[in-house]
């Protein structure tokens, strides 16, 4: 019968994220605090809302504009850019796949962070590339490091994300910039900034055409609450965009991603009053874990990062002792930062919830 | 800067499918007939939009379920298949990237027919694979010079549609099923029936698991009205699909694709109902192009393709000549079978548009 290549034969069957979906099967009921996944439990804009429901009855019969161009058009003007300077994807995790095809070949090193992206990885994996990694310090991306190993690895490809996930911490501009300057110019840098719209001011570098190696990647998932439809967005040189023409699904960004991402987009009043959600349930989830003796870390992004003030075991039990609480929440996996839980935003009740069963759980977990 | 691999530095940026909404920028109007993507033009299932309704508002800031159990256990149902037998994509054009990454190499021959589908062709340039064409004979894909070339090349994946896009022609199930007993054993065949759900009854082989070389290939794009939303499956043997999930997008088939194919799948009165406005519209079509001198082939589609009767070129100015009069169609494009148009079903006031203007195109295309 057919075989799957060498490559493919080789890697394990594997989902980075298990869905809360699954759990909710094997746990036979629904959470009733979704705080896993860093979505936004406060929904998205009226304004995209009213736009797919137009979609549903006028326009999903058709394939979508293969250009997503009013979309791409859209967000340029927003950024004040160029449309050949922008990419539209189904989602930054489908862009990270393609940049690593593109950008780099087999057996080449590609640098992260040990405890990054788990998508990103996977994706490196998929295409039989070498993942170096470099540890957190600090709790931070490890600047220094990154750049050094670039250099050393003469690496195609580093990844960062700022702010960071899975930790919530973030670095200026003004160290993203200077850190761009430490890095080899071959390397490319994927600057993961899916959470940027939620940080505050000084956190985004200038927008800088100028920089020839970084691609700057964005999505509608996070603080404008679309994680479902699936659209995310990548900017930088325009010789490096026109690559990923070449090789992306053309109809890849749906009918309704399109029309209720320019929605959202144009609703930058709502951005504002969901961002002052986000900040209270940030404060919400601090107060929780501190009084219950943890420790929040800063946060520039929809989650909250606790560190448990043991190891990873117990980090873990604690997780556990939470899900099994109908309390959804993740955690990250390093050795180092793995004494963490990592708690998304929600709604209040939500919130209160999470407030109510924490102790429980940490007696649980002891 | 960072520079592209040897593959994807050497690829054109391309759109396999220019879209219509391109034109339409160009021409600096909407088409007052759009004939020309093979959708459904008589939308989808009420069902359907209900389920979008609702997703809109209760669960698209929500990552959808990366596993999209419920709709492939509904799949799995309706087709009389286990689960593990099924995989789900955003698009049977992403699963056709995936299966040509996934069962071949760089530089692995790969079998389609000239003029067949030109996404499946832009995945096999995209990845380094080598494409063998065979060319269509009688207007129909030629079973047995497949089979022979997939021999001769010890070919790792063979592509056919059944039935076929660009010509609307069909082979029974009976025929197909020789057609797989001819392939060698190693050589996957990816039996696209995109269209299958229109066809008349025969032309689909028997459900049989017991063939292990063959996955098959099915879209809500068609006749389910979907495709704006992306959500296609294939399905074949478990050892076989179990390799999508090491590479796939994990959270490619957004919420609102998995819960209306759902109501979709679950509306076959509906199913019913448009099939019967498909065939009203296929006769349509063959009426107009008879009465105008040319010949209609015939159709198991959603579209009818035309023999314009003269050379390529002329079938190319008919084209245009109706696509300035603002009637989107296209055509195919490979010498032999590049002498018809392609006209999708649509709408009667859209038909009735296109038997108005044919005779002004035909002129002026003289």
């Amino acid at each position: 019968m057919p075989t799957a290549n060498s490559l493919v034969a080789l890697l394990p069957a594997t989902i980075p994220f298990v869905g809360p979906e699954r759990l909710e099967r094997e746990n036979g009921g629904a959470f009733k605090a979704r705080l896993g996944a860093n979505e936004c439990n406060f929904g998205c804009s009226p304004d995209a809302i009213l736009a797919m429901d137009k979609a549903a009855r006028e326009d999903v019969w058709k394939y979508s504009d293969p250009e997503a161009w009013e979309l791409r058009q859209a967000l340029a003007g927003h950024i004040g850019i160029s449309m050949d300077e922008l990419v539209v994807g189904p989602g930054i995790d489908n862009l990270l796949g393609l940049t690593v095809r593109i950008f780099s070949d087999t057996g080449d090193p590609i640098v992260t962070s040990a405890g990054a992206y788990p998508t990103f990885n996977y994706h490196v994996a998929g295409f039989g590339r070498r993942l170096v990694t470099v540890p957190y310090r600090d709790d931070k991306e490890d600047l220094d490091a990154l750049a050094a190993v670039a250099e050393r690895e003469r690496a195609k490809i580093v990844y960062l994300s700022n702010p960071d996930n899975p930790m919530g911490t973030w670095w200026s501009g003004a160290a993203i910039e200077a850190f761009i300057d430490m890095l080899p110019d071959e390397t490319l840098l994927i600057l993961d900034e899916a959470y940027g719209e939620l940080a505050p001011d000084g956190v985004r570098p200038s927008i800088d055409t100028g920089r020839r190696n970084v691609l700057r990647f964005r999505t509608f998932s996070k603080a404008y609450g679309l994680a479902g439809l699936r659209v995310g967005y990548l900017f930088g040189p325009a010789d490096l965009c026109v690559h990923y023409h070449k090789v992306r699904d053309h109809f890849g960004v749906n009918v309704m991603a399109q029309q209720a991402a320019q929605a959202a987009l144009a609703d930058q009043k709502w951005l504002e009053q969901v961002s002052v959600q986000f900040e209270a349930a940030r404060k919400h989830i601090a107060a929780v874990a501190a009084a219950n003796g943890l420790v929040p870390l800063p946060s520039a992004t929809n989650f909250v990062t606790i560190d448990c003030g043991r190891d990873g075991d117990y980090a873990m039990r604690v997780l556990k002792e939470l899900n099994a609480r109908e309390v959804f929440i993740r955690k990250p996996g390093a050795p180092g930062i793995d004494r963490c839980i990592r708690v998304s935003c929600g709604l209040p009740h939500e919130l209160d919830y999470f407030e109510a069963t924490l102790p429980e759980a940490l007696k649980a977990a002891e």
